[in-house]
């Protein structure tokens, strides 16, 4: 094959991650830069993983092409366009300073990206986090780029905010970094919780600061699971990106939030992974959500993503930690009425058999993990709550904390440059 | 008839209000002490309101009783005890130093009371504000006391915190008062919209100038309307004495709304209100009320006030603005589910006429101010969201702002001291 004729290509997975310490607010909304920190658990790919393989030829025509799922993507847009642009630099800059050998010029070809989800995208997941890890990971292992996990996310960062975490495994901080024109809010307060090696840079808030570090890798609590119980909603409200700017705007309660809670509870939440200590965990985590929920009622005009059937779901996670007398299951919810329930592995039956109990009908349950949660019937849960929940629950998805993205050599472009519709 | 035989009777009726800048937070429970202002419309008798009639004699059996629409209630607890030692002592003061003439000595006579409200208990409205406000103003006009509403409106806030606004007719705020021990929240901020006669008595925080005042008088603005949507709901959640005090020992949002945007609201209502400005009181009102259950949300564990129906109803509302073009209605929510919705006479099809269009059916239309609305179907309102109200609403109850209590002749117990059924 002539080398004008040859196909590059890399493919990767990605995770989810859920946060616990919520992100909110944007100080630049153009580099995506964060009002305060945050910090989240990446989920198992073995439940929700994007699959994405990323190729270049100079034989393919222009202009770059995404395809999600099998149908193709609008990708003009400036968040997926500054990704792209940020690693053809890169990889150009590796070119020019490449000698005596020359590097193929892959930052000239045209891209084509080929990506699916093994999980619903109407499930309400945050599916852009995992969508732009797998994005950034595959583009910079097809260029061959020597960028660390934390160097990607400052990228990836620019196409979602989540997606930043989504380039570690286990348990994951997002830095705000340093201070800009627009920032303020948590001036300072970084110094105690950040990276440590951010320095004079910081100041220019450029974003080269506000990225992704890695908190404790998924092997140094490994027993920690997620019980997502996935709410049937008509539509998404509020989107994020227009809800936290609202918030930012008029709430009068938010400034309090990102300057004062969420530092603090940053080291906190820090400290209580490094030491294993679920209890401190489970609190700062409900405590964070709730948080995060009120600035969005004190929005105007209010926003509201928790429904009748979360807090329901709230209400049961309450009685089990009540019933069994130590806080064992702790609930968060993101832009949307879905629950996540965080628990140790030891007390599985305790929290996810006792919603198993009621909800064995849901989809979801068949799975491996699924099938392997005793029921508990035991806990004293208030009936009507759990009725709600029952009634309101399409699906839960069972998981737990798991790895970053993973190279691997299955591709969704196959050598010819072709689509194939799916993962085998 | 020997004087040892004679019964002493007055009576009178008393109004609810609801706030427009929410009550959330004791700083001192046994004084009923609060932590920030608040403030109310009066709404109208006609409606809403507690009728109470006052009775002592020497012949009367001990101890004191109390009836509530005919059941007999236990007055032992330590609230409705302040409120009955509170006016026996000014009666006892004026007793002795009446001279020559001796005045009756009734602050030694049992007391009978007897009350019945003309709605419905169940409805989860502030019943005990319109209840305690009736019981020391009967006392009081019994006790033949010159006291000014204000004094006595001191009084009943050791009954019921809300009741010492219902004292006053048109719209009345409850001042905070000055600094305690316990108190900080509000330091300094009450100089700007006290009543300014406290001066230095109100360092002493024994809640003697934590009181009611008059903004202005019903006649004011008389043209101040209210559409009350009473939901339906099992029960009531956590009730307003447990809720606040949690919200003030968890939250850590709370302390900004008590210490910072109560003071400026306070401030900001009382202009409006002077002003006859609906477009500022409508604004101020719905965020006071998302903010304050943005507290209740921040609080650990969490209180949920509004479902799925009371957010529907605050759906409908924004909708009902938009369509206009301008803001002519504004929600309101107490620690229920219950909307109340401001509006002014003059845009009654507007906003009553909008829900009347969907819920011709619901019970309160059928008054006199209900059956005077004029339906109105021109509104772009989102079909699920009135579909949610129209299914989650018992009863509206179409009101306006009113005058405080009213001396009444019709008294529901008898010449022999007997309490009568009910209101004829």
């Amino acid at each position: 094959m002539a080398d004008d004729q040859k196909i590059y290509r890399a493919s990767t997975t990605a995770p989810v991650n859920i946060a616990v310490i919520k992100y909110w607010g944007k100080r630049d909304p153009t580099l995506n830069l964060p009002t305060n920190s945050s910090l989240s658990v990446t989920l198992s790919q073995a439940d929700l993983r994007t699959h994405t393989t990323a190729a270049c030829s100079a034989s393919f025509p222009g202009p770059d092409s995404l395809v999600i799922n099998g149908a193709p993507q609008d990708i003009s847009g400036p968040r997926t366009q500054a990704c792209l642009r940020l690693l053809r630099e890169q990889r150009a800059a590796l070119e020019s300073s490449s000698s005596p050998a020359p590097l193929p010029s892959l930052s000239s070809f045209p891209l084509r990206i080929a990506s699916v989800n093994n999980f619903p995208t109407a499930a309400g997941l945050a599916s852009s986090a995992a969508g732009f890890a797998a994005l950034v990971r595959a583009v910079a292992d097809l260029y061959q780029l020597p960028a660390s996990p934390a160097e990607l996310s400052r990228i990836a960062r620019q196409g979602s905010g989540s997606a930043c975490r989504s380039l570690f495994g286990g348990y994951v901080a997002w830095e705000r970094g340093g201070e800009g024109a627009a920032g303020g809010a948590e001036a300072g307060a970084g110094a105690g919780t950040g990276a440590g090696a951010e320095g004079a840079q910081a100041r220019a808030d450029d974003g080269s600061d506000s990225l992704a570090t890695q908190v404790a890798p998924a092997g140094h609590w490994p027993d920690m699971r997620a019980l997502i119980l996935v709410v049937s909603a008509d539509k998404k409200g509020v989107s994020s990106t227009a809800g936290m700017q609202a918030t930012v705007a008029t709430s009068e309660l938010f400034a309090t939030r990102a300057a004062t809670l969420v530092p603090r509870r940053m080291a906190q939440m820090r400290a209580a992974i490094l030491a294993r200590d679920f209890d401190a965990f489970a609190r700062l985590t409900m405590r964070d959500s709730n948080n995060f929920h009120a600035t969005c009622l004190d929005t105007e005009p209010p926003i509201f993503y928790l429904n009748d059937v979360s807090r329901a779901a709230i209400r049961v996670v309450e009685d089990i930690n009540k019933a069994v007398g130590r806080i064992v299951a702790a609930y968060t919810f993101d832009a949307g009425p879905n629950a996540v329930v965080y628990y140790l592995a030891e007390n599985e039956s305790l929290v996810a058999g006792t919603f198993k109990a009621d909800m064995g009908s849901a989809a979801g349950w068949d799975t491996e993990r699924g099938r392997a949660v005793q029921i508990n019937g035991g806990a004293a849960i208030d009936r009507k709550s759990m009725s709600l929940v029952v009634k309101g629950v399409d699906r839960v998805i069972l998981t737990g904390v798991g790895e970053g993205p993973i190279s691997v050599t299955e591709h969704l472009i196959d050598e010819n440059g072709k689509v194939v519709e799916s993962e085998t």
